[in-house]
């Protein structure tokens, strides 16, 4: 059955989401909208989602590929990847190696810092209330999960961030910290959903410490556009290189 | 061997510390100063240091007939309770059985919403911060706390929570919500410190919802003198009752 995108179901700050002729799936379209502050500060950064698109495909078809069960299908255009349709957990997990940004200046440690251990945090995904920090005794209560929900959440997002981390390593990427988001199926299944991204890593270059990540539009540090280009490079080349392995 | 009060170690918003002749113990001296909003708001309920510290005194000693380790050795005056000597671990512990405060402005769950089950919460103890909320991570990455010390600490605050909303109950009392503070004495067991008072939980009266707290101070509802004696004197009602019952 061919997909054929039907109306627009959500518009966000960076992503468009919309339905298709099959009720299990969405079409997500990759924008060129950058916004940071909880949308205080809007720009566009040029062709931002075309990279995005692409380097979430490309991760997330290796993240399938060892063992991580994800929304991913398949990339129908530049902009636009086919997902399966999930229920966001309202939820935003964090997973912080090297301490950066809200960390560093909520609890006065300085940026760069390396974590013994991952820092897993989760903040209740809800723009009025800015995002805050919970713990999972707050996810329930506000019923954003089950502590048997959090607990596969979180053994997922454990080996999501080792394989990133083997994955930007390979690429000389420190991988400093990353958003991700998960979902329901219509079956059950809990899912990473969303998109893994500049927007939505830190990403520095492991030999020079460049940042290459939003940080450079947060913080108006130029270069927004050959940053991202350069991860979306690194990735397509760990991408071949890994993928001609697996038909090899 | 008599215990002579020597200098003074801390001087807290609400109470003293002080060194004794032996290096094992410390005075801690209630004072009648009472502040709220880290500080910004400065007053003094009188006779607060008197009420706070017999309140302390009689629950840390129920607390401990019940299989709670305390600091608590013995009240010496009115204001003045004899302590283990603890190096204080740097976390505020809080309970909320509850929602109420801070939880109830930061996620948007209306004040006076019964938690399902309760909810526990660790702040970083800095006021150069404002206290913030964290999680094990933090707390592990600060260095304020091992893994294994979070469990001990969560272990020995459900017992309390659970013993505490007991014994409240039995006052007619609400256990809303409740801070409290552990530390490690100089042989290395970790106990229950500081204090347990209206200062430090939020207390409602059972029947008439009337709140009985330093929330009257916060939030200048008046009768706060008039609120701490009747906490005072419900303890000490329920302080008489289990003690007479331990020596029948
Ligand atoms: N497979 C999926 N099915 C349904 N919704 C999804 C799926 N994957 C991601 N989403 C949601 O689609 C939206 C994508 O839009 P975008 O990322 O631009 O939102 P946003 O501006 O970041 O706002 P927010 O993420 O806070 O809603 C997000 O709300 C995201 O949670
Ligand atoms: N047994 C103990 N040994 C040593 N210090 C203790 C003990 N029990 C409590 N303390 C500490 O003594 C101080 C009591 O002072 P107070 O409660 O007025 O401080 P505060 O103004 O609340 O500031 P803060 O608690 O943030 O230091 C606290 O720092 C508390 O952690
Ligand atoms: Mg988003
Ligand atoms: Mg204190």
């Amino acid at each position: 059955m061919r997909v054929n995108k039907m109306q627009m179901l959500y518009e966000g700050k960076a992503k468009q989401v919309y339905a298709t002729n099959n009720p299990d799936l969405v079409i997500i379209h990759y924008k060129d909208d950058a916004t940071a502050g909880n949308g205080v500060k809007k720009g566009t950064i040029h062709n931002k989602g075309i990279l995005n698109a692409k380097m979430t495909a490309q991760l997330f078809t290796i993240l399938e590929q060892r063992g991580v069960a994800t929304h991913f299908v398949k990339q129908l255009n530049e902009r636009e990847l086919l997902c399966k349709k999930v229920e966001i957990f309202a939820l935003e997990v964090i997973v912080r190696n090297v301490i950066a940004g809200s960390m560093s200046v909520r609890l006065g440690i300085a940026e760069g810092t390396v974590a013994e251990s991952p820092i897993y945090e989760i903040c209740y995904k809800n723009d009025d209330f800015g995002d805050p920090l919970i713990n999972d005794h707050h996810a329930v209560a506000l019923h954003l999960a089950s502590y048997e929900q959090l607990a596969t959440i979180y053994q997922m997002t454990d080996i999501i961030n080792q394989q990133l981390k083997q994955m930007f390593a390979a690429m000389d990427i420190t991988l400093v910290d990353f958003k991700i988001e998960f979902g329901m199926t219509l079956t059950g299944a809990i899912v990473l959903a969303d998109e893994i991204s500049p927007d939505t890593c830190r990403l520095w270059d492991a030999n020079t410490h460049e940042k290459l990540d939003k940080d450079r539009f947060r913080r108006d540090l130029g270069g927004i556009e050959d940053a991202y280009i350069e991860i979306a490079n690194r990735i397509q080349n760990y991408y071949l290189t890994v993928t001609k392995e697996m038909e090899a």
